[in-house]
């Protein structure tokens, strides 16, 4: 992908930490590895990062028994600007070997370019959206440290010695810190460097190191329900299932700049809108369209493309082109619905065998790319 | 149901607060009503209690234009021992409404008993089980007060008035305060005699008002990870994976208490063993077997009968009368199979006309109460 700009000009990369064992699934397989859908949690989170064009580096940090099938991952699923580092026993030791790679030659096979702010978010996070992760970048920009919160589900309390209530607190003064988080390169790695190996063993907030050592005070920003941890099982299953109904959600038509034909397409996602999540657009195909290429990026995996031509089939393909180019792995089935609008006067079957040939062809090959296409032609007086 | 002995012998109620909006959730829907494999989440909270043959009484406090709906709810799924009661604008004043019910003549239609010990759980919490719950129960007959505790899944952090973080918790020294708790009656009531309004508007935390009002330190018990609370939208979609991960992978093998029929029988669960979860009993249909109801109220849907007689379908109508006679609602289909297994030296096709008739007839009538019953004749030498 092309690299956008990153919100307020700054460069900035991301650090996964993936290292964790998964104890609480209770599964033998690390959560991050686990698969929704088929596919290991881990590539969600990386994908979610890989989608936004501004960040240049994307370090995963998983143990050293991982590496291997970690890039096994990368090579499946066409992951980008991924680097595998080995991490360390605990999660702050693994986030800290993951920073080295921008800070100390021949800690990995290179040396990468250090980026002004990183991102540290973890890998049993899949849905974190741009909007939060480019919010929580600004304010690390600008406070030096920042980090996404949630409100309290459970109220929190502190046990006595003897295993009783000692007191609870008022859940209204409190958060969740949640990820992602983000820091000025430059404090989180001098927090890492200073703090102790008590911390680098037992701490797990990053927020604390940086405000432990470098007296800075992270900006907290309010996040939204889906940067939730999956834990336990049955946030597996939650996550499965929202994957699940993104998939079946959302479609987009695509109608031709041409004004007639766009006021007709209008009428279908104007049909569609109460049942589905709809993005109509009007462009020519043959263009590389931004707008485009977001909503692909978006995971959006259905497309009906409304025509008037004969046999739209150059077109459609300029629309495979850019799914196989996108940062999505086809892992899903694109469902692609062409359809020929015929709205001359002089209606009648404007389909000759020869366009039908070419048109099976074509859904041929391209389901061989997990691509599904189907035509439709409908007369419209 | 009969009643069962209550541990350390104290005479036990329950109170569900029901009377939550579920803003969270994002749907018009309070999440209580919110349906899971087609029966809203409420009702599995209220069956988990009903299981429990030594809880007297289950007060569901809803709030007033719910009423109706808890109502239908209690008659279509067959609830028994349920008073339904008008919450208050909070948690803790239906709560406190859910109490009175047992202390103050004229509240509702008819006083219940008094209970020594009162559970208090969420509506929205559908998997509790039994050996959590009795171990709340002893530990408030014994302290005045308990509650379930979960670890932390994420930091804890307190914000300053500028948004910024003040400090984060020691995630070891925290735990989250979860569902059920239990009191003594007369410790819970007096504390929410005592309590100001600002308690009630604004506290969520009943440990606490004990705390306060009466000096009591809950004991904290460890909890297992299926008392969290169904908040989000992603909850539903655990709730009803686990519901139907727990439907599909247990079968009961009924063999009967005949020794060659049981050494026969023992082959079928070890073969099944691998793939699904399998109780393998032994005994006579006939008699009213306490292991098979436990069993039955366990949530076990799939029955594998093996016999040898030539029809035995007055035994598997003891089998069909149990589980309609048990607490379980006949709400998913039950399957049957009943197993003629022919182990005579002088095998021959030995179920006549007769027979065949009557099974079907059986099966017709068992269709009836969602229950589907197969046959199968299995000669073995």
């Amino acid at each position: 992908g092309r690299r956008g700009a990153a919100p307020g000009g700054v460069s900035v990369s991301a650090v996964l930490p993936a290292g964790g064992s998964g104890e609480r699934l209770g599964g033998a397989t690390p959560k991050q590895f686990c698969a929704v859908q088929g596919r290991p949690l881990v590539s969600y989170a990386v994908r979610a990062m890989e989608r936004i064009s501004w960040i240049s580096d994307i370090v995963v940090v998983v143990s050293p028994e991982n590496i291997e099938t970690m890039k096994t991952i990368i090579e499946k699923y066409g992951h980008k600007r991924v680097t595998v580092v080995e991490g360390g026993i605990t999660r702050h030791r693994s986030i800290f070997n993951g920073l080295k790679v921008f800070a100390e030659n021949g800690f990995s096979s290179h040396l990468l370019q250090k980026p002004e702010v990183v991102i540290i978010h973890d890998a049993v996070r899949p849905f974190v959206e741009e909007d939060i992760v480019s919010k929580v970048v600004m304010s690390a920009k600008e406070h030096g440290a920042a980090g996404a919160i949630r409100p309290l589900v459970s109220t929190v309390i502190a046990s006595a010695a003897d295993g009783c209530l000692d007191h609870s607190l008022e859940r209204a003064k409190y958060r969740a810190s949640e990820m992602p988080q983000a820091f000025l390169f430059d404090v989180i790695y001098e927090a890492y460097q200073q703090c102790t190996d008590y911390d680098l063993d037992y701490g797990t907030e990053c927020l604390h190191l940086a405000l432990k050592y470098c007296k800075t005070n992270a900006k907290l920003v309010e996040g939204t329900a889906d940067l939730w941890k999956v834990t336990y099982k049955r946030d597996l299953y939650a996550a499965e299932s929202i994957i699940k109904d993104n998939l079946s959600q959302q479609v987009c038509v695509i109608t031709s700049v041409k004004e007639t034909l766009a006021q007709v397409g209008f009428l279908l996602p104007e049909s569609l809108k109460s049942q589905i999540k709809v993005e109509a657009i009007s462009v020519s195909l043959s263009k590389n369209d931004s707008h485009l290429q977001n909503i692909i990026s978006g995971q959006c995996y259905n497309f009906v493309c409304v025509n008037d031509k004969r046999c739209a089939i150059q077109e459609t393909q300029e629309l495979v082109d850019m799914l196989e180019r996108s940062t999505i792995p086809l892992l899903y089935p694109v469902v692609l619905i062409l359809v020929h609008l015929d709205i001359s006067e002089n209606n009648s079957f404007s389909i000759g065998m020869e366009d039908l040939t070419s048109i099976k062809k074509f859904a041929r090959e391209s389901k061989k790319k997990n691509i599904l296409v189907y035509g439709l032609l409908i007369q419209y007086k």
